[in-house]
């Protein structure tokens, strides 16, 4: 899983692959089924739910977990704080780009963060650098940033040219201003009882914003994380494993994923397999995450194609009390929680509460 | 859960608390149960074990993990590699301790790792400070052993006294050096999938060490660790799901951590209370790692209690599989993986294969 913010290709351009979407090992034989390309090939039978309760949810259909709105709530909130902050002290929030090359849809991502700072009062710097540049020169651009006091966030665009080292690049970037969050220090800091991360990685802190959001109690609750990248699974369980929920990470050596999912009262699902999560992997009731943006090709789409999460939404949406649809879920969500790491670092920069 | 090896009192001399351990709080009414004082107050009924597969498992009983023995392994193939290292390149790795105070348990401790370090052929360093010295005297110490060649590993004895702040201290020990593991960038490596920590923390590495050495598979089986301290169970957690196991964390706020823990074909205790594990929690054949050293009343030992792990040893060895005992479980370990981290260590600083 990539968050939408930092996707190398933007999926709506990204052709499916070639032989439908890479299996999880021990799943192979759900993946040729009616949900993946549901719009296609209709499921021939109406679909089957047996497990205790499925019915009482099947005719309340799950509660919509609508990301645009929470996203747009989310900005106006910051918008106001950016104001409260400029009025009070003088100060504006900066966030900088680094930008290495010309890929087209690295340049769209750049140009849509600007515009999402600009709408709600952050500052934007933007360094763009040609392909060809030195690890050297792009490090010595991240610490003028670093030591610019008008930037409070720091990001590099991904991927990098080839010939550069992410890691070392990466790691230029001053903790204080990492707003990705994806340090090992910032993610040793999640992982520890008694201590806080600089920053919570956007995407992961984008699904606990439409867990609080929607009022989905964490605490004692019985959560599942399928997929464990460094970016989207490891992190959303630490923090779920934070507000004391229980937590088991599903991963493509999980023998029962399944079994262990409908344990869950809590799924994040970020593996990146379209529609992997069936219906009856879901227990009645549970609140949904789906992280996924997976393409499925789709001939009464104009582009050939459609997008899906990793959660079959027709089925889960007849099971689950509320779901995240794809798109319109987690997505819109990334983008404004790095206006909100930029904002908070502003914050404690300026010791403003 | 404290390692042994950072213990700040010895649980030897530390008397039982006066109303029985703290239970975790779902768990209370199995606390008054026979298991706990099992000597003093013999189980009125035998054990009724009503899992399938328990029957067969109560004919074989469990093989017992011993961990005296593979420490004592570990401490030789360490002096075999120590004296290889020595002959080959003329280098002998070092293990500087720090000791704030004149406390007589945390002597102790310092005493027996420079027993066990001299035994492999490791140098022992070692400094001796008042108790009230000031956080600059014992960060200046820990700065001199940052620079000194022969010292690979720092270890500051815990705990320190109450006028310093733990966490400037232990960040003062260089990240190459930090032999125990704790520091908040060694953990995010741990957590993160492609990166690779400085060093495991010693504990939750001798419960891997153990596994490993008892041929227990680890890739695609279900793991529960009980407990998510910094310094045990969390770390533990990380190892189990880097080595590709499907980990569950069961901690205070876990509502049925019998139900979960029966799931788990491996199950790692660290959560300091006696006998919280149930022959019904395990499931049959299941390897257990108790990493618990909890005292109990015993009016029959002559020194008025005894010790005993989080995990009834009793009931859990007629369905488990495999199972540490304890004492003699994971505690010796624990030295010997500080050992192991400084040869690594030494090893690492040297360039040495």
């Amino acid at each position: 899983m990539v968050p939408a913010a930092r996707l190398p290709v933007p999926l709506a351009v990204r052709p499916p692959p070639p032989h439908g979407p890479r299996p999880i090992a021990s799943l192979r034989p759900l993946l040729g089924s009616p949900c993946i390309y549901a719009t296609l090939r209709p499921a021939a039978a109406p679909l089957v739910l047996t497990r205790r309760g499925a019915k009482e949810h099947a005719d309340a259909p799950a509660k919509v977990i609508d990301g645009k709105l929470v996203a747009k709530q989310v900005r106006e909130e910051i918008a106001v704080e950016v104001a409260r902050m400029k009025d009070a002290i003088g100060v504006v929030p900066g966030l900088a780009v680094i930008l290495v090359g010309s890929r087209k849809d690295s340049q769209t991502y750049v140009r849509n963060k600007k515009k999402a700072c600009e709408a709600v009062g952050i500052q934007s710097f933007e360094a763009n650098l040609p392909e060809d540049s030195s690890e050297e020169e792009v490090i010595k651009h991240i610490a003028s940033f670093n030591s610019d006091p008008s930037v409070h966030g720091i990001l590099v665009q991904l991927p990098l040219p080839r010939h550069m080292n992410d890691e070392n690049i990466l790691n230029a970037v001053g903790i204080e201003k990492d707003v990705d969050g994806f340090h090992p220090l910032n993610i040793g800091r999640l992982a520890m009882q008694g201590r806080d991360p600089f920053f919570v990685p956007c995407t992961p802190k984008g699904c606990m914003e439409l867990l609080h959001r929607h009022g989905v109690e964490i605490k004692g609750k019985r959560a599942v994380v399928i997929g464990r990248s460094n970016i989207v699974g490891m992190p959303a369980a630490l923090l779920l494993q934070k507000a004391n929920a229980t937590v088991s990470i599903v991963h493509s050596q999980t023998k029962n994923p399944e079994e262990i999912t409908r344990q869950a009262d809590i799924v994040i699902a970020a593996v990146g397999v379209a529609n992997l999560v069936r219906g009856n992997w879901i227990k009645p009731g549970a609140a949904i995450i789906d992280v996924g943006i997976n393409p499925v090709d789709d001939p009464e789409s104009p582009r050939g194609y459609r997008l899906v999460g990793d959660v079959c939404y027709e089925e889960a949406s007849k099971v689950a009390g509320a779901i995240t649809p794809v798109p319109g879920g987690v997505g819109p969500m990334t983008i404004a929680m790095l206006l909100a790491n930029t904002l908070e670092s502003a914050k404690r920069i300026h010791n403003f509460k």
